[in-house]
């Protein structure tokens, strides 16, 4: 174990996770292809004998070991699958009429089946608690942030919802992505399924139904690799998503603002020499593999563009970037819900900071009621611009400099600019926006399995 | 114009594209943005005048001049068309309640629609093209290459409609994603609609009915930018399709293989120094332009983790990228539909490449008889393997080998190693596939408008 | 004007960068290059005729829709161009033994060296800066911040050593960068020189003489893009550090933090509906432009792997991202400078800050000295971890709770309590450093010119 | 084994660099820092016993399974690393003044310098095949191909040498890099080395001499990632390089062309269905990786902008892409000695191929003698152009056409044109160029150690 070299066999990704992109898992995906192709041989009257079953039957015996010894003599990976399948099992008809990438791809898409169940299941877990969260928030105010400065008041809540609603969009995605990626390849050499003659439908049919994912339409030798591209993509975007997600948390957790914390941080070791360092690693691991992520895009972008019937540059890519990306956004997810579920809030800072600026914040609702009373908008931009600078300078309140304000007193009286300057009453329609929200996410979660 | 810096002045993308991204009509479209709010708050009775008239009627004499004059001023762009509008019109209510990114991001959803029915209609054109020549070329034998390497007979009808079914991908791939872009945001500074009170939700189902699109679901100060990196990631996708299918131009057009060509390279100069030259300099631009968009994903991907309620930091990058994206897969579809229409074809090369090789290309079909003759598979693939790097070795024709060999002979008469050996009879289910998917692109044309 | 659609026509970047690139400069450049050509041929001896005085006297009439219109007949740029000098100068010998690239790629060498020489000009301004800046503030003390919580005491002139050594080892990589990327290709079509029979190397010679240019070593048709790969990575690994500056501005500038801040902001409008708002807009402009020059490397890490002796896939990309990348950088640096030279600092925020966690950040100081009076380290760190945590819930000062622990005080007298626990005495050799980098960063400036 | 999920555990990568990289040797490379640490706190007398002793002495005892317990424990990896060596060793003073990150990076510098010796080395042997080769084939004359189309005759040595001269650049960018790279870091938790008071400067300087590696001039909490960046990216570079190389092998290696072929595809089973296959899976495995290695470049690049003294996102994306980018490098490396060094060469098909388009590739030749016996270059160039579009259409060779143009023969005899049309006396200067490159090579290999 110590020998070990990449962190995602001991650090990084839930088990699940790791066990379905095992050496050991693919191979034995690879040999249920074979077993569904054997079977569908037989079906279609292609061989006499169903060897379907004794092949099935030695999947748990397969030794890693010999695969590694007869590739060595081969040199081809799946044709040293093939002759190992065929010497336990003593099956003649394994791989017939098949191309490696037609156990190859098919594999992969029982694997994307599967690893995008887990995905979209913990995306789901995610989108729950923002939506608990954005309720049991939902007027908790705190301020607004546009450019790092104070905005406008917000809620908690409202802010959540943002993020169910962000995070809601790439579960469709990875759903509207299914339906191109998650498809069998089974057509032979070039695509044509020339070695089973005039059957090759027909055995394209029974592989597809034996394993419940329908084929792509025509193929080359591979099947086709925008598919595995969007992929990717979809899974940076959700990537860079968890990243902003990640970003608000380091950011509201700098003690001059700590508004949000990670729970974790008190237990652990911030420093290994600062002994009173809380640090917010787990999001910050999180913004860190969104990086990671970002990169693997090209990669496989750059896969897309294969010579006439295919060529290989895509394999030795995939063998790297697609476990590793599952992986990458897996241990994110995972770590994010903790994050949530562990999250610390301090309403009493949200509170201080909402008054930090001394009502500057409030100064669009100066110019929108002033522009209602009747100047234009333009100036009344101009003037609360002003009057905000000045407040500002003279280190006043903006209540305190709009109440000598000649022009603003010719339109307010004095109560009315106290409510004017509430930022309480300045929510506009946060809740309509929530629980708008809330049905749309409910909707994607239950149409998106 | 002798001054202009970058391409897509001059050069690259088509007119209707290029006016889309034009500096006038994305300030113009800005205005169109203002004036449908402004008639939203007319509708909602926030204000008493309907200015969206007075507006709508200055929109042709905005001056860029006048607006670059105030920006430099103000130093805020929006603010000065804002300013400008007012000027011109003499409104008082000209973006009242509404943030920058209220009008960019609608302006964006509004220029996003149009520029996206431009790419879909350019893709569907070409999708057609790709089943024409599918259908026409249905039957004409070429030799399928994997690795570069020949490797078993297909049809230049069954190559095109792999590209067809690849490209219909794409564009089912763009209806996918609109339903994510083309939404309007108008919520407001940080999105809670504060300074139209009550109203906020009313003016923006006037705004998005009046423009015909509807709106984000919730949104900070910004429309969320996972959308944005999608279509960039969308382009790049189809981008490299087109990589692909130039990239076999750019093979097969090699003098020694010569199976297509460009068919513009006759009238153009090939070289500044070379007289004899006709080089696919399209499908080569293609595929230089598919590595600028690889690239652009990698920027817009950036862009998803904004700070809190927006920081700025997408503006400048989107302010180069979106205009570019469009622009270069606009050039890239055009330089690829013109490519397509003047596509020189050369059957008789194609059939002296699927002799070159002196029916090596034929080892599979030996192999799959044999084994069907009752020789375990692995074991007839060593001994085809065999019998073809014998051929190989001595130059003869793999039927010549094939027919001296004993084992072979056990099981095969002369008449069926020759018909075992036809390339023509080896193109398994080609036809079924080909049509199979018109049918599927067929229902993506019509269903993806 | 208003018609254009690449904002480096009218929004970013320096004049002086802009003019390198535009059209007009990009073809008299090469035309120069013809020029240095026609003068070598005949120093050579192959011509007869000094023909480049005649070709240098028509640059300046150069007609650039004269280009255009022969571009559109022949179908080729750089034919386009000789043709046209042709035509103006009655000149037989242009472009002889020349292929297009010889020009291109050597003009590319005349426009990168003037554009490096920007760049570095505007790189030693900010050396400069940020060295007057770091003697400046060489005592000013402020808090190290580390995953954005409180770490240490440093001085803000300490902060500004680090951007000064960081920027100072880009400054060093493009002086590295240039013996390279600054070379000329003159060796005709495939790089042999053949259309110059025995008198290749002489003229290339010349050439190189002419234009104080070393040419490259051996070439294909096309210098080798390695070293405008490396370019494009320079230039993206200085955006970067510019990116992390920009984002050291628009974190300090936060109003909870409130360190530093742009100067510019005060008198802009911050927000089209915000009037208060001052935002670190160009910070922001700069992070964002990072995002888009990370981006390009890709494109031209793509170009390196060109076929044989050229493919023309460099050319397109190339024609977009080389002068975008310059013009990119060129507006970062320019920001920077004047970003840097108009930023407002606010000493008593950070002694406010300093002071802000009540002392925590002495934790550290706290633990070495308890390890220097013999507890062992670790157990020195558990031990000041537990009175931080315990200070931290308790809301009192870590001196406080140190002073009522009963180990500490086996070990500490109050007095030296005190003393361990201040942050004026805790800065190491923070001078020596700040020393160090000056002499370290002079050495550079002086050296890379 | 078999759990194994990453490649380079068992596919990719030699023992040695594997070994580098692995978890056990990164720790022990950490626990030898603290023991050059804690050696130079004794020298300059800040502990009275050198306890380094009692540490070196553990190393090999070293328990990962007791980190993982620990770091379980504690929450932090580095920590739980220095709390198991105290325990080992029963040192007090382990880690005494450091941040982990002084462990890090200056363990990263140690692997870094070894880590870039295998790498130059293996470069090394690649340019000396190179030079070999280019001497061996100087003068074997083979089609030039730009565009994929014939060009130019060329000799095979010169492309070699080509190849010499690009991957002679690489070796001497890493070795600028590696006075930028490689350097320790010593200076504790923010740089001030204030954990050290008045003698960092010192214990930095004792631990720079017991490693044999010079010190950052200053630092944050980290060595400046910009280093890193630039690491990634000279990787991805030669990686790229590497690509062109593999491209062009498996461009040659077509049967069509068939003049270059990898030696090891003859042995190897080509594919699991066609059994006459022989494909260049190793040229395009490296092609395969290099893709990878492009991606890699993003991540490190956004890794630049950490916050102010360092924030931790750059440690969970450098786990996995240094060691990753590493292991692809030497894969591709030693990929690309083993097919150099069997690598089987045709000149038969070089010789077919240069005859194959009957002598257009002359036409450069025909236009420049013809300049030179008096014709205005772009006149020539039209003509041979013209002559060379005749030969085609009419399927003659350029000889018979030109031989019957009036214009030509106006200026040449026949004997004058069949010399002028000559292949083999059309190949310029490409002995010098040849012998100018080796030497170039020869002297980047002896100073670049």
């Amino acid at each position: 174990m110590s020998n070990e070299i990449c962190v995602f066999e001991w650090r990084y990704g839930s088990k699940e996770m790791r066990d379905l992109f095992s050496r050991k898992n693919v191979v034995k995906t690879m040999a249920e292809v074979e077993v569904a192709l054997l079977h569908a041989l037989f079906k279609a009257g292609v061989i006499n004998e169903d060897e379907s079953k004794r092949v099935k039957e030695v999947i748990e015996k397969i030794n890693i070991e010999r695969i590694n010894e007869l590739e060595k003599k081969l040199g081809h990976d799946v044709m040293a699958l093939t002759v190992h399948l065929a010497e336990l099992s003593g099956a003649k008809y394994i791989h017939y009429g098949a191309t490696s990438y037609d156990i190859i791809d098919t594999a992969y898409a029982i694997i994307f089946s599967k690893a995008l169940n887990i995905i979209k299941q913990k995306l789901r877990n995610i989108l729950q608690i923002l939506l608990d969260y954005s309720s049991k928030y939902k007027d908790l105010v705190m301020v607004g942030r546009t450019h790092g400065q104070h905005a406008l008041p917000i809620t908690l809540g409202f802010k959540f919802s943002n993020y169910a609603y962000e995070f809601s969009r790439s579960l469709e995605r990875l759903c509207d992505l299914e339906k191109r990626l998650v498809r069998i390849k089974m057509a032979g050499a070039v695509g044509t399924m020339a070695a089973w003659r005039d059957k090759g439908v027909e055995i394209e049919k029974y592989v597809s139904e034996n394993l419940g994912i329908p084929p792509h339409v025509i193929s080359t030798q591979v099947a086709p690799r925008d598919g595995f591209a969007e992929l990717i993509s979809d899974l940076a975007i959700l990537g860079s998503q968890l990243d902003r997600f990640a970003l608000e948390i380091r950011e509201l957790m700098r003690p001059e603002i700590l508004e949000l914390a990670e729970g974790e941080a008190v237990e652990r070791v911030g420093s290994s020499t600062m002994p009173h360092k809380e640090n917010p690693v787990t999001a910050e691991k999180i913004s860190g593999l969104a990086k990671v992520l970002r990169g693997f895009v090209i990669a496989e972008l750059e896969n897309i563009p294969l010579w006439h019937e295919r060529d290989l540059t895509n394999s030795s890519s995939e063998r790297i970037i697609i476990s590793h990306s599952f992986l990458t956004i897996d241990e994110m997810l995972d770590s994010m819900i903790r994050l949530m579920r562990t999250l610390r809030i301090f309403p009493e800072n949200m509170q201080k900071n909402l008054n930090l600026t001394k009502g500057l914040i409030m100064a669009e609702s100066l110019m929108v009621n002033l522009t209602l009373k009747g100047l234009p908008r333009h100036v009344a931009h101009e003037l609360s611009m002003n009057i905000s600078r000045e407040a500002e300078a003279k280190n006043k309140s903006l209540y305190e400099v709009a109440l000598e304000n000649k022009i603003v007193r010719q339109y307010m009286t004095e109560e009315e600019l106290r409510r004017v300057l509430d930022p309480k009453g300045y929510l506009g329609s946060y809740n309509i926006l929530i629980d708008r929200t809330r049905d749309y996410v409910m909707k994607v979660i239950s149409s998106c399995i």
